[in-house]
């Protein structure tokens, strides 16, 4: 018998820019051009049906005029897309038109594009480069720091996937209005959950310009870009891994991703997230880490943001709490919970633990009261 | 418009330790309460259905006696089942059973298991970790070292994957002479390929013991062993992302990936490895890299070993032809070729350029001939 020893210690540098602003396609152009993916020359443009016909059909026009080889790989709209069959599909028609390892995926759309593309770039030929041109509020917020990647399945969201780094985001602000006011609104959930967690300055700016952003004013969408980023970044620098700290950005999600597939869609992400957040806090009150007023200051914003703040009654309760059990955090067959301290915190239970363990019992009678 | 930096440099350890020997599972059941894997008490079992009863099973009760939770998955032996489809389904299963992120995932078999189990660790809750116990003298040539896992496409072969370093490799050489006698020599293609690209000494141990391997000697199965992933490691360890020096690894692989997809897979990958080795040096030769000598003594030892040595009479020479195209080492939609020079070395067509441009015409003119 003899050891072997692989030795394969290294220093791995994915860093990347995040750029915020209005059209920024030009920009991306440019960034291309001057390097951004060194010497690529062939360009897979993923992207969804709603997207396509009013930015990426742009972006690859853009592409082709410049001498670059691209092509349009176009998925239905939808959250029930982000599966590993759309997956399959998009890597099938990519090898059908020639694509290998020298290529680059531009995802443009929201955080269902961007997490699928994302992952389909980092098994491509064991992984190829991608860039994220977001185009949703909620990629923004979600999908542009933490490099994380995923699709559904029928067993539970976002368990299949991985963490993967982007060479560059683009957050166009431009695009934020053309989506429809119910899509806004659920974009909102993931930044009042920044805000929730991280931020008591950054949630009052939101109660105060709530209607700014429904009408895309520039600095006040720009202002909450930066404020996500700002946020999670902060988070997600401190444990890329998820080990614990991480785990705050579940604020809302055990609850909301529950809802979201026991309604088999018919409520948005965020939309699930609100009614999720307001869970959690219910939680936090009942454990003492909140008072009434925190509760009440949270579900005037979710309001304002014209968010649900309670379960629909077509949720069938016991299979949302049968669901719960599907979330990433359960350990050794229990679930856990993020919840919030006041506004702008979250409880640590102990050092570097941020997640803890909730009898069914008390889940389900928080569910039940909202 | 503002740029914001995020900023992920990190030191990244994947370093892990390959255990050569007979009859391992002791060792790694050990290794396992000796904290391998941390905490970890949840494992999956990856195997196929002809590991399954000869070694799976052992390891899986071995756990079970230990006190771990363990489930088994098996899928149908053989590469054919190298698929997207098959992860899914071990995906599904693994969920089924309440598998999240909390688990290791133990691959027990040759190189598609453990190609495909690394693979689904890679995705599963977005990692988790991975232990190799290859059961075959292919998987400890071929996938002890690199990190490289994969599915095939029906359009390419280990075009869908990632790399992704087990926690530790288990190379146990009393389970390689339950292989049909078959087995062994098509694993000892790759064998062959790293004493060509790298050590005349080994090619001439080889040459000189063949007989010795087929009886399953410990010493020379151990030699053969430790001497595949001293070499396999001297080049991955230069080049982890198959950048440049890695890519002589595909010395014999592109012409024998292609022949292995378009026999419809009747012939095992080392045996199409084989006949790409006899391409290579053929072409190395008309290049003015070899003399006979050496392509004869290529020849001699694959013999020895059982392997074939030319192109079948069944396999479609055009459609060959056009499947060498979707070798991942094209570029700009050019043939690229590894070719050894002499025995024991590689072409450096320019400074850490191991592949060289070869006209579709010269390619067609080799398989022709042999």
């Amino acid at each position: 018998m003899s050891t072997f020893h692989v030795e394969l210690k290294k220093v791995v540098d994915d860093s990347y820019d995040i750029e915020v602003g209005f059209e920024l396609e030009q920009k991306l152009i440019q960034d291309i051009q001057n390097g951004l993916v060194g010497n690529i020359r062939k360009f897979a443009v993923i992207t969804d049906s709603t997207v396509k016909d009013l930015y990426a059909a742009r972006i690859l026009r853009r592409l082709t005029e410049e001498g670059y080889q691209a092509e349009l790989f176009v998925f239905q709209a939808g959250e029930t897309q982000k599966t590993r069959k759309t997956k399959e599909e998009i890597e099938d028609a990519m090898l059908e038109k020639g694509f290998r390892r020298d290529c680059c995926i531009i995802a443009v759309g929201g955080g269902v594009v961007t997490d699928l593309a994302g992952f389909v770039a980092g098994t491509f030929g064991r992984g190829v480069p991608f860039i994220n041109y977001a185009t949703t509020l909620l990629s923004a917020a979600d999908a542009s720091v933490g490099g994380k990647t995923a699709v559904d399945t029928p067993l539970a969201t976002n368990l299949i996937g991985l963490f993967n780094q982007p060479e560059k985001v683009y957050l166009d602000i431009a695009t934020w209005n053309t989506l429809p006011r119910r899509q806004i609104s659920s974009g909102l959930a993931e930044t009042i959950k920044h805000a929730c967690l991280a931020s008591r300055v950054f949630f009052d700016y939101l109660d105060a310009h709530m209607e700014d952003i429904f009408a895309n004013d520039r600095q006040a969408c720009e202002y909450i870009a930066e404020e996500n980023c700002r946020i999670k970044y902060k988070v997600v620098m401190k444990d890329e891994r998820e080990a614990g700290l991480r785990e705050i950005l579940n604020l809302g999600h055990t609850v909301g991703r529950a809802i979201e597939t026991v309604s088999d869609y018919r409520l948005l992400h965020g939309e699930a997230v609100s009614i999720g957040l307001v869970a959690q806090i219910r939680l936090a009150q009942k454990l003492g880490y909140v008072d009434e007023d925190a509760v009440q200051a949270l579900i005037s914003l979710l309001r304002k943001a014209e968010l649900p703040v309670s379960i629909p009654d077509y949720i069938d309760r016991d299979a949302l709490v049968k669901k719960l059990y599907t979330d990433k955090k359960v350990r050794d067959g229990r679930l856990r919970f993020v919840v919030q301290k006041q506004i702008g915190e979250v409880v640590e239970f102990e050092p570097g633990v941020f997640a803890t363990p909730i009898e069914e019992s008390v889940a389900r009678e928080i569910i039940e009261a909202i």
